[in-house]
């Protein structure tokens, strides 16, 4: 019915602001059925294949598995009685099949083993989504840090201008953390896409004869890593995923910070560039509209890692109440940072660098943000604690008339110490720019040396 | 599209599981649409009443409003392009109006006043379901309460048997917890349901004279409280409500957790009845389902409230980031906290409670749990320490062979001091009930005295 | 031993930073042992007057606790090897006591008598002190407020230049969070401090005839409310507490987020005043400490809210794993916040206000953003609409060299409608203050209106 | 002064409880300075050796630091006005130090590189105490795991018997977990140890000429990674041991979530045997305190990792509000998780496990947990389908007088299909352990392939 849904995931009106379609799609309904489905299948084959069931059963299973047309209504409506769906799901299949479907699917299986592995296939889905999300993100970073390794600008820290750096080099710090995301996806892909397959209470009983085989070789086929022992109360893998989506998030909203501070109008350092979010009352103004979307996110993101250890609060050979709530948590987190990266992307893509812009706020500061330079340059003659308070003197007492060129070529007890061109090169912000380019190129080739695909 | 949702609240699987039909209904699009529309031509009236607008032009925007036929695809997609939705139905119902509409909607408004007064608006609705609910519950707390005033069972602290208590009182001590929520709910009330209208940003610049009139007005034909100052970045109302949503999970928790532990084979003391819950593969089992759902909620509640402080990490008169966060908490917090309170209903209401089966398992433990009884009658002569350290060498000793009346009897130190009359009286439950009815009479009273409606 | 605490609270370097001395004596090892002493003397006294202990024996135990002298390292070694510290307490009154005390100590009392209410006690102590915080902070908002009610500064929202306000109206939207702030600690504050003595399950079967009776003779004694029912298991009137510091400290964090960016040297409107702050390498450099700590504490006092939650996962007639949480969570939650709230009122007072540059970060936007202002008063003449996309187009295709009235002066459409009067006033920004002194006037009553002391 | 600590990490009742010794010493302020001072001496020794200062003021700075006397109390002082340690302790330093000390200590550092380093300086120390509890507590649980290998239990699921396994089993699984995390631990162990040094704004500048070098051979020296890059905002690698020590919370929580359930007087299967937990006034009654302790540690231990994706939201070159809330949270986080590990390898080293016990309550269920293995034996020749529903109804209308075994045998239905010897063979718990063998081995093996020592 139009207008009925009620989460920002599936709501006509926001959908587009929080889901990235693929993702949205990996994580909808009609994909988990097709989890759920390719699942029987394949154990069935796996089974005959070990003569555990007959090669007709499998035969017969797949194809009234492909063939299903779920009746929806009634899915939803055992659901809720039974609690889970995959119950009801195998009394439709069952239903829509001949003898030996009734006779032999879900042969050995019990729920958790459809939950788990589903969950597996579609946590691989995502994560290859992601993967490549995050190297379009780090191509677009490492293009912008290259143009802009020259680019003068005032270092920032603690809110207070600072010294002197370029907006190449702080691109590049953003490169240096999603490097280390795509590392850490690749570490932890092969345990995120580790299926579940041991009978009702995880020891493979059920299952009959040839089980370890039967469960190595149903993860084999669908492209899974095999569980290490018994893994039914286990949450450990799935937990982690979502505490990495966390440390992505931590990256883009780096990035949204500085777009929003850089592009206050009293900075004008940069500009969102992708379009929209104009005032409905102010003619005049323009929202980061991206930059607040990716702030917005990063705290569901966040806040869904906080949500996630309660998943590992497990006892017994497993706890459903506890494994239920990834229902929830892993496809809204999944949503949010391919969301997320996403408006990253085009933010980065579409950005506006002013740098004249930057170079005046520099000029604006009347350069007192070189006095650690000077500072420095009188250390090396006077040593590092005489030359911070002579200078800490000076810049206490400036008026505020004169630059701090002007104010240091105008003291006595530096000017014995260092000459006129000292001075003019210790205020000049480019012959403060120290390994600058250094960081930078070890930063490209950190992420150069990435692999393009997850190596497992 | 048939399958195409990705969230647990939408999903045409799970919904019924995370929703309750009322509530979803107040977060759905539609009744955001509807509040929106109502803000509009409830401020264009109040304005005619105040001779800012013509009374026409009033009577048009009411009457374009009420007829208006949204474009949902339109709206969506100029939502995706703006980040906001009011700037797309403004446009809808300009381009749908007469001139007068045209000239008059939305007369200095500005997206904040729409979008937090219809917020308060659902936040209303959303607080009367609330309290309905909570009261129903109470009732249902209450009933079986009475029924199990006497009804002895053993009294476990830190998961070991304690004492003997009642089943009555346990419930009791639900209620006593409901109450307070109840209460909690009649308390943020007003600041809860307090609308927003202060123009670009909160002075009333836009609105012209009567500012503060025309705010006045506006909240008073919409049933809402009345903003004290400016309070545009103002969000401590809407977190506030979703912390009290944590709190209440807590007493829904509490009363899953015993049943899930009481219902476990080993006890058997009481038992889900609502029905469902069957295993897909061990037919003797049923899963306590209802208990595990409402635990699962639980959680999501709780977690929802640790990301709801990001909604105060304001700035400035308004930052967009912080608060578009409340699109998707707010609505998911409502919506799980209405539906755990509706399982609980229903499973308080099917509540099998074995009265044998509690005081079996009470027996079982041969009464040793009735020690303290003994060591206070022993106390009242002989002084507390030396009472508590002459049973507690009892107890070591025992071989368990003997109940505890056994034991206290064969033991010559005792006997000196109690008689055959004063053990066997110390060893009965019932001897050692304390103030259990009128701890349970005055948790009543307590529920009683709460006003059935909400009282400002 | 010098240099060998942990914990920020109690480093030698660090504890300054992040407690508040009388803060940090509510919630010391030293006051709790005297709550629990009181505790035994009380409850002696109590049951002395009631006649179920001799009033020899409560005078004794009065005398044996006041004057004992705390083994502390016997203490902590038998804690560690008990878990709790209420037994080995309670072993040295004993020991220390006559044949009387001996007898009569802790008669009928359980280990969570003791720990419950005397957290309810501190938490008294507690909200007291924070409620005289939260009052001198209103002080110092309420003058400051008063002192800038038409400094006017650009409005910013979403980080963007918006419109015209006044800093006083910004300082008073602190001030009406505070109030509401107040008034939630008057309403939790008597179930906060609510005691708790109920006896081994809660039922008071220990405590002999006169259960009620001496439970609430108790809790009058100590000052506290008496608990409603068998409160065991019941944390939400903690959680709450916790739950409302979370609240305060958004307050906070939202003055400490403006201090900061009004503070960045490109606006350079505000500055932190209480000197400190310097850096250790750059001479001009002074960071805004104060904010940054507020905001540090505000993330410690909202993952306190977060985990608090996990109070409320109890079960049976009580948990000690879930109540142990609070030994942790509760001191540093109210350490956090009074810590937080003394800075702030030394924010406060200190504050540089630098109206001057307020206003010239107001002229230097060439007046742009009063274009609400123009585009309000066309709407008055030719609808809201019209005018909102003349003065959009206007704005959009400015060059930048002309100011905004230079620009409306000059637009022939406009001239049509608008006299030079009505333009040069509409790009005043005092034109356009709309409410601002009513505002800020009714939330001084509103601060005003609060009562000097706790009214329960 | 006695008794003044307020939090549970320092105060003399308490600590013993929440704290590992070398943990606490690993986080002392004493150790905090020493690796301060280390930090001051090393790159002094690397400078000179790049001949950046002269060799003979890098021993008199080694010299000097290593002889200071800490004047604590200054040290305080001075930290509150400046809000950061390092310049009062640079100051201290510099003043007990000679002319060449004065002029070239602390040379091109700045406070963040001093802050971060010895952060990762102690993380080290951190994770290989962690890694050696870790590898402790495996061993136990290896060691329990091979004893109870056929020590046969009730399955237990969502709370309810569902089958058999063995003890052995179960504890295996807790095992795989445990691997995993060392590998976890291996995997962040070198990100986690990289130092920081950049000079005031992360770009080398005031180190002067070789600053890469100097950076390499100062991680070189002092055992740690080289950072990658500028990385004076980034955070991640420290959120994610935050993250990490949360998944390993989960593992021990499991291990007490099952001690406690399997220790109820009902079911009495485990036994705390570590001592102590006695009751202040139950004489029979003790409390599993160490299971307790455990999950209250874990609770602590994810509000930490909630709390830590704060640090993420950095800007700028670097934000100094979110960097101090590491001062608390790393070593709370770092304590309490060896606390817990510690706590849990005496558990399991003491754990009574009562085999008769797990024996007799599986034969209290009458053995109706084996309905599965007989509805597979039945699916073997009938089908799964239809083998599930005879079970299921003879479940349902069994009247509890009959034990599973009986009831099969007297069933027309069944006994066409299973012969006598077949069925008591499906109701012996034995024949149905699957690859109960199979899968403790491979988890065994699984640990066994893991290194003794971290290896990068």
């Amino acid at each position: 019915m139009r207008g009925s849904h009620s989460s920002v995931f599936d709501s006509e009106l926001y959908s587009s602001l929080f889901t990235q379609p693929e993702m949205k799609q990996i994580w909808s309904d009609e994909n988990l059925i097709r989890c759920w489905l390719e699942f029987e299948v394949t154990i069935a084959r796996v089974q005959a294949e070990l003569d555990i069931i007959p090669a007709q059963a499998a035969e017969e299973i797949a194809s009234t598995c492909r063939s299903l047309d779920i009746d929806w209504e009634r899915l939803a409506k055992e659901t809720r009685i039974v609690g889970m769906a995959i119950k009801p799901l195998v009394d439709q299949i069952t239903d829509a099949g001949t003898p030996l479907v009734k006779k032999y699917l879900h042969w050995g299986c019990t729920t958790q083993d459809l939950l788990d592995t589903a969950l597996a296939m579609r946590m691989k889905q995502t994560l290859l989504l992601l993967r490549r999300q995050l190297m379009e993100l780090g191509e677009n970073l490492k293009t912008m840090a290259l143009e802009h390794k020259a680019t003068v600008m005032v270092a920032r820290t603690n809110s207070v201008d600072a010294s002197a750096t370029t907006w190449g080099l702080q691109v590049s710090s953003y490169l240096s953390e999603l490097t280390r995301h795509i590392h850490r996806l690749d570490n932890l892909y092969p345990t995120a896409t580790t299926g579940l397959f041991g009978g009702a209470v995880g020891n493979l009983a059920s299952v009959g004869h040839d089980g370890i085989a039967t469960r190595n070789n149903l993860m084999k086929s669908l492209g899974l890593s095999k569980p290490i022992g018994m893994m039914n109360a286990s949450q450990d893998n799935i937990v982690q995923v979502i505490q990495f989506f966390a440390l992505v998030h931590g990256t883009l909203c780096r990035i949204a910070n500085d777009v929003e501070t850089m592009g206050r109008p009293s900075f004008a350092e940069l500009r969102e560039g992708e379009g929209g979010g104009g005032s409905s009352t102010m003619p005049h103004k323009t929202n980061p509209r991206a930059s607040n979307m990716i702030q917005t996110l990063s705290r569901m993101g966040w806040m869904y890692a906080s949500g996630a250890t309660n998943l590992l609060d497990q006892q017994d050979v497993r706890a459903a109440s506890m494994r239920v709530l990834n229902w929830s948590l892993v496809p809204e987190s999944a949503l949010s940072l391919s969301t997320s990266l996403e408006r990253a992307c085009r933010l980065i893509a579409h950005l506006v660098v002013d740098k004249q812009k930057m170079r005046d706020n520099f000029s604006a500061s009347k350069n007192f943000i070189m006095s650690e330079s000077v500072s420095m340059r009188l250390a090396d003659k006077i040593g590092r604690d005489q030359g911070y308070h002579i200078m800490k003197t000076l810049v206490k007492e400036a008026d505020g008339t004169q630059d701090l060129q002007q104010l240091v070529l105008g003291n006595a007890q530096i000017r014995e110490t260092l000459t006129e061109e000292e001075i003019v090169a210790a205020c000049d912000p480019l012959s403060y720019l120290g390994c600058n380019d250094a960081l930078i190129d070890e930063t490209l080739a950190f992420f150069d040396a990435t692999d393009k695909n997850i190596t497992k």
